[in-house]
């Protein structure tokens, strides 16, 4: 979980979010009950879909989403808000009830991925975190999808670290596997998330040592020859030529981290295989995208290690999530749905009901929202639990109840969870909505208003 | 200071880093003297300068880049290292030396922003966290000058927390600053370096309340009259005069989150001069970047609020920074120059000083990297300080002797002496070097050889 100074997540919070409460908690609205959804209203251009993540690291920081001593001193001193709301605050625990799209689920324009419920004090003080975990996550696992897509069944590897915020690292990492990514990097992010870590060496380790021969023998001596040989540090041909001579033919694999790697595979191939390590593995790694892997597709390649473009999200590197009221209690108790009605960024107001639409074949056809009357749409959610329907799959889960988060959803158990999800929901999509090539939402997003 | 589990910061490494480690320490290698240059091939396509940002987060984090029991008994747990690494490790802290750029200094491709030096084992367990602050906040802080340098004199206010990864979030905002933002309405970065923060309301406060006069009247009772009204939730002409009605002619500011803003701040100036709020402000918002804030410089906009791009840097998300082996001790106990000598992504080896050449009208003209021998390279440095050449201003200062970070240089204090270096060296480069469309580096980077 990430932390900051007292350990609280709290201040990683907008500072309008606490003025509003100040002046709602004053008039007496700050208790009203809300509806606040998280939805985005476009893909990044040419995508087919995106994919939700970071829900298991939202409710994981819930519970550190509270005001300790430090967090009031700082905001008294700063005269941010009055007595009143720092005696609010200093009770705050979110209390309140979130469904939402299943992590890993994949997504589209206006999918309600996260529904939060609670007094407006409740549930509006928690948009930036919520928003801050949700955009970065799912942008790293949307552009992680289109790699282990492009890459088939040949497995993917996280090395994104160095070209992200430290932090942020390591949600990279989670998103990554969380869209089928089969390994990381990332210490941190093995500990914290139950992940499998990879590495061995960089060109750094054959420099340190007086040539490519002493470095090699010095790492098979420490690791054994099933280590993985950075042979391009010097020349390439050479490299293989000493890595065999270092590991013989048992070597686990060699790297190649620069140049024309098609080529380079297939001549580093031919030389393995000539010399007799046919099971040595070949892994590429150097500026791959989703585009480059799949350029790569007939190149006797094993592995790809994916940094840079995979920790920015491959030219989308954040989603447009947005945290919008659509429905509040109004002076006469009564839920009633509002949306924004100026000249852009309109938004379907109401709390919505959400789910896929498949064809006969068991593929996706539409992205149904389900809108009307609140009661209307708790009603055919309740139905369609009662009696499912093959070809209209809901989409909403319960995540937290009455602010206590339900279990499995986070840590390890989380991660595994969402990854068997994206993969389950993403051999659900319709055949093409795979392709890289830029194209419109895979499906089409359409309402279903109850009467 | 970021921190993760147990306050720790050593797990937010690459795995290869500790193997590297391993295998060195058996082989006696890990204790060669070496120096790291961390340096950046290429500005990001269009570019003219980036801007270093991060150098006091990373001087912050060393501090607690320790292993202690929880980090080791995951290690040997997870046996990524063996029994001599592991206790190497938990007597670990870097004890070396680093000289780099001062933060908020401008560079080029090449430029020495960071120079380690220290055994093998001391500096190469500290690429991937030096990297990781670096890449992102330099990102941050490149695109930042490019808005305050298109703002001109109108504050530019950092507003991105939801579009990044929460922690990332606080260093962007840290970022901004350095580079000429005037506040941010991320609370945590206000607390941890003393950063003004601002925001008053969403969209959301407004649709909580019966209609815009009573959630005006509530903000102007609660906030006083010099607060900022959100006036674009329903129709902006009416939101204009309500905002008036509630909070009179001393109004603050009216926010305008929507729409064409340049039309519209035209429109609400206007309207507000006629009804005699002269002094009341009006901050945008909505999706800008550098090339919206230049259009928008002959609207009568006071202020502009800056988020997704921001904290995504505009197009380039990450600087290419690498953290390369330039120098190392060989065998015979001399300092020698190393470099990658592959197909690609060759360095220049040995270490290097670096000097910024100006003209007699004191503007930028070279960035010079200053290589030879390692003692004719510390001696033209020694050289320098003892005798400046107004000319030739030297761009590496001392941040780390001997273990010991430097004072001065973290937490507030050194966003300040961040944004102010910052603010003198872009006011240095040459002319033209500010404008917003592509070309070339502002200054080329040449090489002085010392014999």
């Amino acid at each position: 979980m990430a932390a900051v100074g007292s350990g609280s997540t709290a201040l990683l919070t907008d500072r309008y979010e606490l003025t509003m409460l100040q002046a709602a908690l004053a008039d007496g609205t700050a208790h009203r009950r809300c509806v606040f959804e998280v939805f985005t209203r476009r893909l990044p251009a040419g995508r087919r879909y995106g994919v939700l993540a970071g829900t298991g690291r939202v409710l994981e920081q819930l519970a550190a989403f509270r005001f300790g001593t430090p967090e009031l001193d700082w905001l008294a001193d700063e005269r941010v808000v009055d007595d009143a709301t720092l005696a609010f605050l200093a009770d705050y625990r979110f209390a309140g009830d979130v469904v939402g799209y299943a992590e890993g689920e994949v997504f589209f324009p206006q999918s309600p991925v996260l529904v939060v419920e609670g007094t407006f004090a409740q549930a509006v003080l928690i948009e930036t975190l919520v928003l801050s975990v949700l955009n970065y996550d799912s942008a790293v696992a949307s552009a992680a999808s289109r790699m282990t897509s492009a890459a088939v069944d040949r497995p993917c590897l996280e090395m994104g670290a160095r070209r992200a915020h430290e932090d942020a690292a390591v949600a990279a990492a989670r998103a990554a596997v969380v869209a089928g990514f089969a390994a990381t990097s990332n210490l941190e992010a093995g500990r914290r998330y139950g992940l499998p870590t990879i590495g061995t060496a960089a060109h750094a380790f054959t420099l340190l040592h007086d040539d490519e021969e002493a470095a090699f023998a010095s790492q098979v001596r420490s690791h054994g020859p099933g280590t993985t040989l950075l042979v391009d540090t010097y020349d390439v041909r050479r490299g293989v030529e000493r890595a065999l001579a270092a590991a013989g033919t048992g070597l686990g694999a060699v790297r190649l981290d620069s140049g024309d790697l098609g080529v380079l595979a297939h001549e580093v191939r031919a030389q393995l295989d000539a010399a007799g390590a046919r099971d040595t593995k070949i892994v590429v790694t150097s500026d791959l995208d989703e585009h480059a892997i799949a350029s790569l597709a007939v190149a006797p390649v094993d592995s790809y290690g994916v940094g840079t473009s995979l920790v920015t999200g491959s030219g989308a590197p954040t989603c447009g999530m947005v945290y919008k009221l659509v429905a509040r209690e109004g002076a006469s108790g009564v839920m009633e749905p509002v949306a924004k009605a100026s000249r852009s960024k309109t938004s379907l107001g109401g709390r919505k009901a959400a789910a896929r639409r498949l064809g006969r074949d068991g593929r996706a056809v539409e992205e149904v929202l389900v809108v009307g009357p609140d009661e209307q749409v708790a009603a055919w959610t309740d139905a369609r639990r009662r009696e499912p329907d093959p070809l209209l799959r809901p989409l909403h889960v319960p995540l937290v109840t009455d602010g206590e988060v339900l279990p499995g959803l986070t840590a390890a158990a989380g991660v595994q969870a969402a990854r068997a999800r994206h993969a389950a929901s993403r051999d659900e999509l319709p055949r093409g909505a795979r392709r890289l090539s830029a194209d419109e939402a895979a499906v089409e997003t359409v309402e279903m208003r109850l009467a």
